[in-house]
């Protein structure tokens, strides 16, 4: 029983004459795309770009939603309403959607970006305002976040499946939360290190604290970032060594679905 | 055979701290909303509002997609591809299409704002990539415009049905093209004139032109403008007249059905 | 000797087909006009137009930097860095001084807007960023902002000329802040109250708190908010009541030249 | 007597986290720096940081202002007014002028973008709409743009100093408009023949044409690309071949001040 596990990435952050990351590579590796959706970045033509590349790649698409911030890249706090956030995540699933329906792909999951993200890991009205949004829309889609969050909990109790999210480029605190990015040692950037942690997070659902001991950490998919300088070499690294290790990587549902099988 | 008509207007296109007409009044007085969507006009706050206030007030939804040009309130025509035609379009009725799906309201026509409506009258490529768009979304969408437009060509050739849209407050050259709005005449304010002319163009399908003629004129659905200083009142005038006149005021979906089943 | 205020509004809040407000009637009442500038609200025609009327009718320009942030109209706070600050203040700044030198018009004075006022008066390292951006493009421009706030030790520590403002419409806590505006009596509406609060500000320094009991606070100028129902029936009651009682209203440059050569 | 030219190439084109453009290299290599204003690119940090750098390197500034048109980076026509046009130059000279100022770095020219350059070359309403506004902020800002061009009439009408620019790696017609990029050899990408026609555009006031003629092309500044693949190599081809041909390469002012001296 190697276990499995889905790898997943920010995507189609571009926006109109400027390009992110290198997407078309990163689809060869992920088998989950989180495609931003006109907020924070990305813009119609990306948005349709992305997913008809990720249907002829065969990777899943999921919406990113973010602030609606496109100077400060969705990573500045906004001091939002609850029905502020209800709303913009309703609006940037559905725009996304319509590429998916578009082009007859499913839309299987969102991810929030950035600023919301980590906003709503904490904050259980905003993380309330989201999961009704997202439960609105479709009581199918499949939440990402980290494990234990405001939004995981929100998002039961909304009645949607939820996807445990773990960076293996990311050192944790000994409470299972992500380091400061400010701290040293908080980001791994040698793709063998990187590689190493995520199939110990895989198989083992433990990984390294910054402090020099372990804990528990279940994960349903790994993030690989695409906008660092190395990034396509270090999802390389990362889907060579689960590959070696047997562990199986699959798109988001179907991990869900083997958890559920197993009883996990 | 008394007939029948729709009566469409222009809503939601306030934006932020922005108001911009009296949408509560204008619902109680037609039969179908074009909801403004985000890139004219319109946010995700004003757009669930609408949609959850034509669902109470019964009245049709429909998207009113625009150029991306909120300081020019989409009325500054853009040299736009057609590929930005076509995914401008599909993220904006996606966009709205989420609040109806949340609302449990149905999507169910498309309109055009502005300078985007006024150049897909007439060109041909630009209008199969709208239509081809609003059919990849959802072939029952009902397309709104001018009768014998680039865009009712493009919208049947694609599959979709189409309503055909006059304006009671504009005069008409003697080609059936409404006169600029720059000649003496061309709009009319009085809102006893308007409503004869919303009948005339309702019973008999008839509009008298600038020049004082009278040409022929096929309408499904009469606009009603909502951002002169009188909306209200001259909306009240025209449906008041057209109840006085037996003619049945009905969403565009129930127009085109009576059409269809007249043969007409 | 009955001493010498003077008067302020936001004005140019409107953006594309948008109006806000009355300033028109506005420029009648107060002496200093603080301009939006474009990124909570405003755009180029509306400050053109605005800078020409204030010197048709001999107000005061300043300028009113906020947040980039349209559609919350400036009044969420985003987690801006102090370089943020520093270059969006000097980006807005700019542009509208380009419309006082096109129109021989003196810019003024600065006062931040909404949500970005509120976080430079207590934010010490971002209110030096604003100080120094303001000082680094004229060191002449007045600061408007509350006595005893992080921006004003920042502009006097820049060398910034700074004025007092006070709010007659608000009602005060005990320690000399505003009430907040969720708080039953926080917000006054009475015309004639207002104007009561206003003179005794000018005339005596001194404001009744939400409690009923009364405080020092020196001011130097008044807001007069532009955005309330009744905006210019109360700035009329207020001027009329300065008046009555003899106390000069005065541009805010003349106001802090009496305080100085008064040794207030 | 071996003539002047200056190089200008346009920069500050990043948005948020976006990069466009290898600027710091390119500021080595030409004479005068067009700076986007954040209309159809750059924002308050890349503008202060361009003009931070440019000083270092005694590279002159310049505005280069453009459609409000991120998204389509400011390459799409808009249907604008010449009030439009007007205030939207106005306001974005004023916004760079306001970082030259905090940097104690003088504003010298002004360079139109993208398709609102296009459009001034050939629209006189439009063209003297911007004369006005950039005569209205300073006389003394030269006006970049085609000789023989809308723009170039206005400017000089308004009393404005004018510079004269030509592209090395565009082909010409044989009226002296640039040929259109869809034609096969419009754009030459090869270093050593942009280098070539560099010179002989400096040195002689001559161009070869796209049907194998030559014609006559008076230029005091050539544009250097900044993002195209290859843009540095070629920026430095082009000064290198200038060097060795002897040509002086100077800031606009200087040419044009060589050239009122010569009397050309």
């Amino acid at each position: 029983m190697a276990g499995a596990i889905d790898l997943n990435s920010d995507m189609g952050e571009g926006f109109g004459a400027y390009r992110l990351g290198d997407d078309a590579a990163l689809l060869d590796v992920v088998t989950s795309a989180n495609v931003a959706c006109g907020f924070h970045a990305g813009d119609p033509r990306v948005m349709g770009g992305l997913v008809a590349l990720a249907r002829e790649k065969g990777v899943a698409v999921g919406a990113h939603p973010g602030f609606a911030d496109l100077v400060g890249f969705g990573r500045r706090e906004i001091a939002v309403t609850a029905e502020e956030v209800a709303t913009d995540v309703l609006y940037q699933i559905g725009a996304l959607a319509a590429f998916c329906r578009a082009a007859g792909v499913p839309l299987r999951h969102v991810k929030l970006h950035g600023a919301l993200y980590n906003r709503l890991m904490l904050d259980e009205p905003l993380a309330a305002a989201a999961a009704g949004a997202i439960a609105s829309f479709d009581g199918g889609l499949i939440v990402v976040g980290l494990p234990g969050s405001a939004l995981e909990r929100a998002a039961l109790a909304a009645g949607l499946p939820c996807a445990r999210e773990a960076f293996p480029d990311r050192a944790y605190t000994p409470d299972g939360t992500l380091a400061s990015r400010r701290l040293p040692g908080a980001l791994i950037t040698d793709p063998a290190e990187v590689a190493r942690r995520a199939v110990r997070m895989a198989r083992e659902g433990r990984v390294g604290t910054i402090d020099g001991g372990e804990i528990a950490l279940a994960a349903d998919t790994l993030c690989i970032h695409g906008d660092t300088p190395n990034a396509v070499e270090l999802a390389r690294a990362v889907r060579a060594a689960l590959d070696v290790d047997g562990i199986a990587i699959l798109p988001l549902a179907e991990v869900l679905e083997r958890r559920r099988a197993g009883g996990a």
